[in-house]
């Protein structure tokens, strides 16, 4: 079997591994090309514009790079979504990103008490409270503008669940920030608890009903064919995202990163090749798992939880297409 | 004018300092005696019952004081609700004070990764995915009881504004360990931002809906009218609070606590006793505007809007009585 059998992506061979690195198949269960919004390259362009109007990255470099995988991202994520929710979506997932690039990761390793007071700022906003907001920033500004937009569109629930992930995932970026450097203070089990907010995954999934115009009932949504999808989703994402990601986040100081391979390698006391290999193979069952709930909820035809099953599989999808970005490939 | 007088309480009576300090005047706003619910001692009782379920704290004479503030306290928090209610309330809150307690402050500065590792628990309950959720503790274990509890009487509008509310008072936790000791770092307004979250009055303000059993519409949450009645009341529980534990929380080693006298002080170059008079002020006017806007909100007798005005009044009444209590004077 070669590689561009084992990974349906030809991931493995832009890695710059010792060997290439055994990666996940999710050809028979994610199999591309994607389906894809006509409107791609207007979010491109758009996000491009609104982060004129909200400068949140200062490199030309970066924003140019940064738009292109999140419109084209976004086009994937919601593919028969209309354009201005798309637009929206595409400028929440930047914001998210550039805060994290900011003052998340390594910056945010340096001086954590300086990226709480930055997230301060956004919880307060999250809130809605009617107390002044402390400090402001430009993050700060565009969070207000993107919460009022999905004020607009969304229910009280939806806005609600809405917020509350985007707090889980700030609450992420300050998790991660803390265990950067530090990944043998993270057990095994709490990493993959934390992982889907790391990966923004459950706050995209919250933005879906507002995107496509449906609302799940209750009971739907706490059922367990909807609990199981999403959070096979959930994994999917965070660990694809860690197998692509894992030589770019090595390549700096040459340390293992804070990322699922890093943990395997501890837990099973295996060299890179073999965590590689739990990995995908953990990556593999999730994708079944999700597509065995997906083919089910979309049997029946239409409905909500057609309507939710067929976005989630398109998120998912839209994460299996992110980590072929060059975002991964380019080892800066 | 003597102190009681100026303070309706005589609290200054028992604070440390070199002179009987400034206190707010609240007698016209918010004169006591306070109702009070004929459940408060079986509430106390519960509570203790509650900790042999949850060993959340181990000192007997904690837990002791613990439950009788918690007790009492919830007792004039919502003197009309059912008893079941009142328990529930009661845990919840002795919960994040004991959380706080063993996990934040100066044990969180301390260690604030394993801070966020122990609130990582907590999120996960929160966001109630099907993930893993990592390690646990015992704190995790009596969340998912008062989660479990909340769920079986709270609407989903409801128990989501709750869970909202519980990260945001976590985060506050996180956001005061990470600056208790640079009292520098903090701006007077970023501090004014965050004080509703760390004195956990949001969170208290959710519990009401649920507890007292009204739900108020959108346009009536949103109203300027009960946003400002909020704002008002979310100042005055932690500004009385910083003016009541002033004193202990200096006692340790004569540093500036975190805390409004401490940036009054630095804001307006002044000494302690000057912070203390513009600090009282600041809470005269904050408990005068919470008073103008319960007034109007309950003169139209009943429905929802007068149910929360009044429930909001008996929270900022608790508030004024819990600053009386010997967790604030005992300097332990």
């Amino acid at each position: 079997m070669n590689d561009s059998d084992r990974t349906g992506t030809q991931l493995s061979a832009t890695l710059p591994m010792p060997m290439p690195m055994p990666m996940p198949n999710l050809r028979g269960s994610f199999p591309g090309p994607f389906p894809t919004s006509p409107y791609a390259d207007d979010i491109e362009r758009h996000t491009a514009d609104w982060l004129q109007a909200f400068p949140l990255i200062s490199s030309p470099g970066k924003l140019k790079a940064l738009c292109n995988i999140t419109g084209q991202g976004m086009a994937r994520t919601f593919p028969t979504s209309d354009r201005d929710s798309l637009f929206l979506c595409a400028d929440l997932l930047l914001w998210l990103t550039a805060f994290d690039d900011t003052y998340g990761e390594s910056t945010g390793a340096r001086d954590p008490a300086r990226l709480i007071r930055r997230i301060s700022e956004c919880v307060h906003l999250l809130a809605d409270h009617d107390e002044p907001p402390g400090e402001t920033s430009v993050f700060g500004t565009a969070l207000r503008h993107l919460l009022t937009r999905f004020g607009e569109r969304a229910t009280p629930n939806q806005y609600l669940r809405l917020t509350a992930h985007l707090r889980d995932s700030l609450f992420g970026i300050l998790w991660e920030a803390h265990h950067l450097d530090k990944p043998d203070h993270v057990t095994l089990a709490d990493y993959l608890a934390m992982r889907p907010h790391t990966a923004f995954v459950r706050t995209v999934m919250a933005t879906a009903e507002i995107t496509l115009g449906y609302e799940l009932a209750e009971p739907q949504r706490s059922s367990a064919a909807v609990r199981e999808m999403e959070a096979a989703v959930a994994d999917l994402a965070g660990w694809i995202n860690d197998l692509a990601s894992y030589a770019k986040e090595t390549s700096h100081d040459g340390q293992s990163p804070l990322s699922l391979p890093t943990l395997l390698m501890r837990q099973h006391a295996c060299d890179l090749e073999e965590a590689f290999r739990l990995a995908s193979r953990m990556c593999e069952e999730r994708a079944d798992a999700a597509v065995l709930r997906i083919t089910a909820l979309t049997a029946n035809g239409n409905g909500p939880l057609a309507d939710h099953a067929r976005a989630i599989k398109s998120i998912a999808s839209s994460y299996v297409w992110h980590i072929q970005h060059s975002r991964y490939r380019d080892h800066e």
